[in-house]
């Protein structure tokens, strides 16, 4: 079923000075990317405890009446940004005109879960040659996942994180089901880095420690956060980003687990 | 919430002597195209029965490794038969490349379910001025489906078809769950006529035919199905794909509910 | 797997003169039974479009707060309807005491969804040796309703029958998901016969009527359908409830796909 | 909605030497006692590493044809058990019968996820004023659960345990998924503990290390765990029920959770 998934082995990407699959990581910034203000006032505050700064750019909203991001506009301020904390960058790209604007100057391209099965653009997305973070679709199975991964690996680009953000289900106290049985198994099936995003999952700020804390201990490689300085006044997914101290705490946990239960240091100090 | 969605309303698309929306419309033919032959030997035993002929040319496939259709050189195929037959023709794009070449041609254009949250494709397909036969996700609710055809509608092109095909469900003994609910909520919520595809959401040709029956009692305004001259044979979706005589019977069917519920004929002649 | 299910047979069960499983069965009434004037009240307006009269009694209730059911005390309000327009009834157990008080004077006895996996229970209703109506949980598969269903055939009560209410899913618009498929499904694994039941699936009175016509043009052997005299006053579930007109025109519609589709007369004389 | 849940209080309830809802807890046992043997065979290996100890005497089972338990025979072997190694025991109830047998024996009383929604149960069981262990049925939102304990509450025994073990969803990699943002959500949503079962919702023994670890890290105040001597020829259960050495790593673990992130002492010797 699988050519290009090998089981028992562990891919690591070198960026900067982390080493993705080894190292675990934790990228974290606004939802979207509202003002080159917006994003510096964030950063500035939570660098510390971050390795990789993500920024949405190009938002895919279900309404076409909603806020969809400042788009290519922000692409120097998240550059500039990158390289004033030597942080490496993870943007989403909708489509392959995001794709050609994205690839010269973002470190990690993200493929969101509304396009894990556009097969398109995930080959055009591994002609970047850039990491990939590929999210897993809410209605996606683990072997779905895989294969979507395959479309990427088998173009030649062997650079692929995934990512389980949730799963659509009856439930309606969570916005989806975050699947940590998924990031489980998915670690005996695959090589690849396994990430988890509790921000979309959950849809609630105060949701996101506990679940984020879950992921680490059920072997997550990194976290994917939202964070909003002033999360009341997000234009979008306000209700589930969570402020810089909250980021700061959940770094502190983090860093108990995986000391504790698997002998890894975050390398982040949550002293600072 | 909606902008663009009339309930009350109907709306009615002209196209050759159909008038979608308001005549029943059965579009059928083989999940892809697998030559010019099969497209011909498959088409020449169903047209009588067939309002639109659809035809698979760039299949989105889940795993890289499968068939993936036989592309553009299918095109000129399709509009021959169309021309010899005089029926409209409907073809998936899932790229705007797809879309270029199909647009010139090809009557109506499929977004298909994995593309539906691809708005960037959305808007692509309604700047060609073609009529879109938009399928719903398999996790999609039916109000992210409206939303969808909101991206299509406010780019200015009015024509648009919704099409369930079954949401995904713990359900195994079929594929998909068809539901048939939604259509029913459909009617309810919008002007835009309203599509069933039975095919996918069976996964088994043996219960094509009831389900068919359940969607036009339930008010659906056309059927989408597979049919192949030998389903066992075929390159894709083999099992789900019906036989010319089952279309046919179908069809005796679809004409003594819409007789005697809704008072419509399909003018289809099973005399034939 | 199974050995109990017969494929390719058809269970018939005679009651009055009505044939289960070969007759098509309207089951019509008050989802709770509410007083005894209430329930004559719906039942004369009814009882010409209705094979079976249901009345609930004990009503299992999400929560504790809710009102319950009239109790035993409803027992022979329905036996005196039940004589005076010779209609036999169904009413829910929930209980062992419940099936006591039940079985000398109730002809069918309803298992609800909430207990397909009370398997004590369903030993308990077989021992009544009464017809058991068999209601699917909403979260079963056909395969465990299919076990379920085997553990009362297995302890020598033969008269079972099965029922579709929609199954549990992301959509919010509906209940829940009414599954044709496997009502399509039933009838190729198994010789009982299958009635569906669309009031609790839709959730919504509206959207009752296109979800009738889709499960008699599915297959189904017959319909359960909650019916108030005044829905905007009822005790339990009156959004879902149809008025007694709205009955009427089901069984015109539904007399049109038996007599058009399946050759069969419903012997409901919508005349009256 | 209700009135017998206090977000912001946290119940506790002493037990021999245990205090749920404080102290965290770990029961563990074989899925079904097999024989006297059996029982003590495994128990004699894992009861360091135990607080209570767990063992299905009546196994509610999908196939009338499956191993369905020992039944009543077992209560002694697990009373013996008890006293010996000074632990309390779980054991489940399917009907009033088996509560009758179990109350005056066992501590605390199971519901198992079947029943969740069988309220004439849940009131008999409340009544037996024993510790109840509700178990979340597969299906069931958060709010259903909160409600079933309401049934029992409101009966008079407030010493209820709620049970996370998974829900059904379309993902076919684990046997159910694990919902831990509804641990999380039920932290803030009452006062009730809250215990996790990430056997039956993992189906596989290999992923349930993992998934214990997340439970403990999202909350958890205890798990509920299948050990068997020897999984491979266990009669219910077999692959996803532990062995006694990967219990004991899963508790070298939660230890470092507990102590790390929550400052707990689990009490646990994993050095025995």
């Amino acid at each position: 079923m699988y050519e290009k998934h090998y089981p028992g082995h562990k891919s690591v990407f070198k960026l900067n000075d982390i080493a993705i699959g080894e190292d675990f990581v934790i990228a974290a910034g606004p939802c979207a990317v509202e003002s080159e203000q917006q994003l510096k006032a964030v950063i500035n505050q939570i660098y510390p405890y971050v390795h990789v700064v993500r920024g949405g750019l190009f938002k895919a909203r279900t309404s076409p009446h909603a806020f969809s991001g400042v788009g290519s506009s922000g692409i120097d301020w998240l550059t500039e940004v990158s390289q004033k904390y030597d942080k490496p960058v993870v943007v989403e790209a909708l489509d392959r005109e995001q794709l050609a604007l994205l690839a010269p100057k973002i470190d990690i391209i993200q493929i969101g879960a509304r396009n894990m099965y556009n097969y398109p653009l995930l080959a055009a997305a591994a002609a970047t040659e850039r990491i990939i973070l590929l999210k897993r679709h809410f209605a996606a199975t683990v072997d779905e996942l895989l294969l979507a991964a395959e479309h990427i690996l088998t173009q030649g680009n062997p650079n692929v994180i995934l990512c389980e953000r949730g799963i659509r289900t009856f439930e309606t106290r969570t916005r989806n089901c975050l699947d940590l049985g998924a990031v489980a198994a998915l670690k005996q099936l695959t090589h690849l880095p396994i990430f988890v995003d509790p921000s979309h999952a959950a849809g609630d700020a105060s949701l996101v420690p506990p679940l984020c804390r879950a992921a680490v201990a059920a072997g997550a490689d990194g976290l994917l956060l939202e964070v909003h300085q002033a999360p009341a006044k997000a234009l979008s997914d306000g209700p589930q980003s969570l402020t810089p101290s909250q980021l700061k705490q959940i770094c502190v946990d983090v860093n108990a687990i995986l000391s504790g239960v698997f002998c890894r240091d975050s390398r982040i100090n949550v002293e600072f």
